[in-house]
């Protein structure tokens, strides 16, 4: 893992560990934080769902086992914050930290569908968004506060958002978020609130500081600031080069560059482009068929590496038939999120 | 009207017709032809439902009307090839009409939910595939063919596809598809096939030339053909300028820009942008809320215009925080659709 901060704990996957493989093993699946990672006894722990519901429930984890049906989602999660690092070069962004394309990974998540934990519940007039609490107090808030966050009812009620208990066939990790999380599929991991202990249906964004004022994107010249901006959902067609990873020089000639490719919500990647030339011409991948709707495509093109330093290029377009920006220059916001911009990666080849 | 061509009939709206106005005069309604507009009598025309169906059917206007509730659906249509000419001022694409912005325009359309006809027909196992087929032969198809097209089963069933007769209150022009055309919120134009006359149901998309070969995103260096590159579906995000128009100069000081953004299917704009200096710089212009999720948003900003000439560019952000590519050399494609680089406008300020 690369650690970008030790408390609260954030460390992303290095190149190596995501290349050509479909699930990021739990060793190496990002880990971002605001908090301390909480120590939960599962045997303690209730699930409380309350707010805009009819019959507000107090649920143990073997409670939640029995009364709903397992169902299990293959997802890639991904911070906004992914990809920081290229906007960092554009301009510095104090506070935040450098990541790299590994702040991303995916995993199959296996738990209850939040629709049929709010159909028990039963949904009351009014209802337009779910929120998440956590007991990780994060001192970076202002005022610092239990991480939180929301999503819409919309969202909530589509059949894809699990309360999770297992990753990868085994039970969850603490790190990520034991005994129960929330997995958002499609959307920003920021969305996907780990230890959940209370689910609130209520009729406004949820006024936790991760859903009002961080995780939004703002104007370049704006301040953060409660209600500035966009807040960010959804995540944004993105694609980055895993292998080479830039870190040690390799032999020129024919070399496989692969990468992963990933658009959020009801989209999927439908081409990824690779360049040696910056942009000015490109050759195609061959690019993966989606496992699901809401998992990463990996794609792989065998390029003439020419002797020296080259910067690798790739572009993705989703099934819209748009692609990325070009440059991480116009995508600059002052929080660093969605780096969508062109991947570049910068290798050396030696005989 | 700015015509492109006589024979088949395909012009344009021009900036001013557009610029303002949540629905499209008839009038000024853009107009995509392949082939001539054929002459139907409505008493004796017939709608044909068929192919992978429990039930064919065979309906009359007046059945159709009878049998099945109204719905009206507020819904931009927008072809692939809109805002063309950016593309070919990177690269001449001989054969096709050089479209500028107003190859898209807004109605309220009034129908019949495709999803109650085809639950009317009942599907059989196998279904996937919508076919809508049209009388209008296009000599311009390899080989010369009529009209059709499709769309994948879970877009047909959505609820939001009508079989439309009636535009902005009135009964549907001769020339816009009368007596009945589909419309497809959210997908390129190339969907919502007018004068229809037979839905077919089917395990495959549909084998007409303008499915397989045209109205599919191929690499820039490859030849166009049966089943190469991406197929054409929802709209991609896009925007551009309406006003002032550049079609004659303005005084400098205070002046308003407006001008349409759009994001297909599921997405909405969220935020447009407007720089005097080519991008460098940013100011974000009030935007409309969408009327409907498959409608245009408009958005204005005044801004100070210095004496001379002014590149005006505009950019607009969709829900998940992704934006516009720069530039349009960058998304040059043989057949030139989906040009959504930035929209850049030339007006020259005199006092």
């Amino acid at each position: 893992m690369l650690v970008h901060e030790w408390e609260p704990f954030n460390a992303e996957s290095p190149r190596h560990a995501l290349a050509g493989r479909l699930t990021t093993g739990v060793e190496s699946f990002y880990s971002r934080n605001h908090g301390p990672i909480p120590h939960i006894d599962p045997d303690a722990w209730r699930l409380r769902v309350d707010g805009l519901v009819d019959r507000p429930l107090t649920l143990s984890l073997g409670e939640l086992r029995e009364r709903f049906a397992a169902r299990e989602i293959m997802a890639t999660l991904q911070c906004a914050g992914n990809r920081r690092q290229g906007l960092i070069e554009v301009r510095d962004i104090p506070g935040e930290d450098p990541w790299g394309p590994g702040a991303t990974s995916t995993a199959l998540w296996t738990g209850v569908p939040l629709a049929d934990v709010l159909a028990a519940a039963g949904l009351r007039a009014g209802a337009e968004h779910v929120a998440f609490s956590a007991p990780d107090v994060s001192l970076l808030a202002d005022p610092p506060q239990p991480y939180g966050g929301s999503i819409p009812l919309t969202k909530a009620i589509s059949g894809e958002v699990l309360l999770a208990w297992g990753m990868n066939g085994r039970p969850l990790p603490q790190a990520h978020g034991a005994p129960l999380r929330v997995v958002v599929p499609g959307w920003i991991g920021a969305r996907s609130v780990k230890w959940l202990r209370e689910i609130t249906v209520q009729a406004e964004p949820s006024a936790n500081y991760f859903q009002a004022t961080a995780y939004r994107l703002v104007p370049p010249e704006a301040q953060a600031g409660p209600g500035v901006g966009v807040s960010l959902g959804p995540v944004a067609l993105n694609c980055d080069i895993l292998r080479p990873d830039g870190t040690a020089p390799v032999p020129p000639g024919p070399t496989e560059v692969t990468g992963y490719a990933y658009a959020g919500d009801d989209r999927s990647v439908v081409r990824v482009d690779v360049s040696l030339d910056g942009g000015r011409t490109w050759e195609q991948a061959e690019l993966d068929a989606p496992v699901s709707p809401w998992s990463w495509q990996h794609w792989r093109l065998t390029v003439d590496l020419p002797p020296g330093e080259t910067v690798l290029t790739a572009r993705a377009w989703d099934s819209t038939a748009a692609t990325q920006p070009e440059s991480p220059a116009s995508v600059w916001n002052p929080k660093g999120y969605v780096n969508n911009s062109w991947a570049r990666l910068h290798v050396t080849a030696t005989p």
